[in-house]
């Protein structure tokens, strides 16, 4: 909306990889009002905190759509 | 891991659609030794709480897809 105020989570465009052993949870954040962009937030495990993914990667497009696929 | 206590997040296979507009973000959980399927959770806007999404459906797998999909 016009006057709104942005309020991003990443900044920049986020890592191009992750250790897949590291990652606990992957959190997809739609663009919308707040943000322009889709981002997509990795929680690491054992308290090693956030990594912003960078959705335009292939690891990110490779491991969404493994996640989500039939088996 | 033999012994180790299952905590899946969902209780039965989920929500096969939520609606758009609801959606502030949306979790994947991999499968792992907490969780033997992937498990995905939709925190909806407004503080209207959260929803497992069946990763099966075709919903979770559109949505996913297109999240990620570059522009």
């Amino acid at each position: 909306q016009r006057g709104s105020v942005k309020r991003c989570l990443c900044q920049g465009q986020g890592q191009n990889m992750i250790r897949l052993q590291r990652i606990e949870k992957v959190e997809v954040h739609p663009a919308g009002p707040s943000c322009d962009n889709v981002e997509i937030i990795v929680t690491l495990k054992n308290n090693a905190g956030q990594k912003c993914l960078n959705p335009e990667s292939n690891f990110a497009q490779n491991y969404i759509k493994k996640a989500v696929q039939k088996r």
